[in-house]
């Protein structure tokens, strides 16, 4: 019954994205997938990359879509007759961010809730900068993303360890 | 589909806590509160208190149940055939102990997901022997707890301010 | 006796911000507030601006100036006589920021002292960055910053939802 | 003009207290210490003893007055016709007690306001507790406590060390 | 040459602590791993009992001995010519309270370091409080701690499970 | 026996780099501090000024070499034969990020432990782009960075308070 909108940059999506994706899923009847679009933010890949490499890492799940928004989060939501808004948490400086995210966003739209799931331990140091940074040094970066990334990963910054 | 649990010592419940059972039950077909007895913790009520405390609180909602536990918090959620364990964030220090119990719960019983939902910011001051120990001082604690936990609490300290 | 310095970037000043001088204008004899000056820093709004916007807020309210600086902010602080910087506390990664701030003033000069307010509740989510944010999604902004705010940022993002 | 109110346990008095009792006494027109007495809380010495090493402690200050209270501390600073209740930050873990008690205060009494004061960093270590534990193992505690609380914890701990 | 010393209650060494002091044997040239006996706090294990465990869980490192230590650690630390302490570090709320341990070590002894080595993530979740309380539900407290401190636990609480 | 890196941006170096190079040097055997160059990140000064400034600082510390490097963290301390990076930590914020980062390095080279020494409390308040500020605004930051680095500073901002 419960619709669920899972927002972020996703700049590029993670083994830690797909945790939390996986997980929401299993929760909600109904997951709506979304690459949230800042047009003051570079981002490395462009909008259309992002909602692509999304696609192929939730390709067999079901009930879960991908698109993208540069809407109000919450008029997104609403759109959408998602009553949940999902967030990952991974420490102390997230925890901050998404308070004052859920409380301003609770007062835009009372009706919508947030609920925040606890990252896979495994994913804590997880970060999709972190990733981009890794990448563009040629660490290995498989166990980190999906191979689908991993290739993009690699196509824009070399493959110096190869 | 999904059944929740939303467990703790409830000594006594407060209106944070009916806030999270509210949005909680809005969330999940199914949601069975539990104070969690611990022998070694001395507590201001009885469990059968509590539990009726929590009964009165619930009163008028739907498919929420109250009962108390002694066991491992995963075995009880087990036995509800629950898979979800809600749990309610007010601050950072909540936050570091909610984050270990919630990987604690994860390793003891994988399959069982702990998903978080911010107190309203009108609760973030309040708690359980917050409450205790304003009442024990006469404090006026109207609007922090419901009517029939004010009157419980009013017993048990007098009524120093009437 | 006492005469305090409020010091900030306010682009734009937030109903945050008024909260915090209407309290501290009850608690020292004069209160100098200043628009903080980092010629590093992209602002929305020019340094006239947010002077302007600032005098609106705190028309009708006594003892309370509104000017800018480009100095440090404790030889500011100096040059008013002031002996207190007051600052307005939100949430944990607030407190590092300005506990660093506060220890470093201190050290430049020792005499004048950091007083923090914490932030009303109510406001807990609120901050500059995230009023434009809103303002340039065509979010309904009333009451997180005061009319003659409002209708500034709806000059500068256009007003999608009229 | 105004008039603020500092309490706390006390049990003892540390060199850090006494660094924000002479900071606040700077600020405000008058400041009472007052010694918070809890009927449940153990304490090392008697409520006597901790106004007793406060009133040797604040000697010589103008302006400040010690005594003690068992009410709610917003009745306490009602009595006092005090409009501020000031706090000593340490930490992160204070600033989330901090937090909740401040706002806890607001909604008891709307009219009295909370304002915080860095500790000192060369105090930030110290806490009455840490100085008992550090007394009990016969530590020199020079520098920690004025000399007279030094005598005094001497006298309860014996004097190993000399 | 580096001698360090790794204090604890160890009421009982967990897996974590062994973590710890493996990591630290690979660094110092000899470790004292040290029971710290407080006669205030209530432990579920003997001194003796928790020297015993830490013993059969060094047993097989090199340069690595167990003891126990009444005295301030500094002290124990310059009988032993150490001239560090290792601590683990697991979360924000252990880190504060490093955080100021560390401050007033420095403090009383001035040529002693402490250096914080980070919790294997994999036992982020673990504290001794912990294993107690899930040993005395009964819980599968295997891969927590070593096989010889289960054993301990399940003669103290009984073996529901079995 | 043990060798160990030290990596930052040093943009520039602080009297608080100097102090965790000196505790370090102390510790291990060989000291390798190197400027971690990142092409991304604009800086005030070159790499070159910057290894310049350390070389400086560590003159007359032995076992203590400078350079930079621009490959991953873990693989330049491999190709040092190093087995320690070392960190210094401030405060709660920083945890958060050296936390991550330590878990990161982790998993990229098992073999290698990150090591935390705290901050003097002297220095908690100071960064490299605090001075930086500070430098632009004409302060005197005497005490806070080496006598060298305070004439290159100078050089870089105008000398206005002279």
């Amino acid at each position: 019954m419960i619709v669920a909108v899972y927002a972020g940059s996703f700049d590029p999506p993670t083994c830690g994205h797909e945790d939390i994706i996986r997980r929401a899923a299993a929760i909600f009847r109904e997951l709506h997938v979304t690459v949230f679009t800042n047009p003051e933010k570079r981002t490395a890949f462009s909008v259309a990359d992002r909602v692509d490499m999304l696609k192929h890492m939730v390709a067999g799940m079901q009930h879960v879509s991908v698109d993208s928004c540069q809407s109000l989060l919450v008029d997104y939501a609403s759109a959408k007759n998602a009553s949940i808004i999902v967030r990952g948490l991974r420490a102390v400086s997230d925890f901050d961010y998404e308070f004052t995210m859920a409380l301003m966003n609770k007062k835009l739209a009372p009706h919508i809730e947030t609920v925040f799931i606890m990252t896979n331990p495994e994913y804590l140091y997880l970060s999709s900068s972190k990733v981009k940074e890794l990448a563009s040094l040629g660490a290995d970066i498989g166990g980190l993303v999906p191979p689908y990334v991993e290739t993009r990963l690699k196509e824009m910054f070399g493959s110096r360890k190869s």
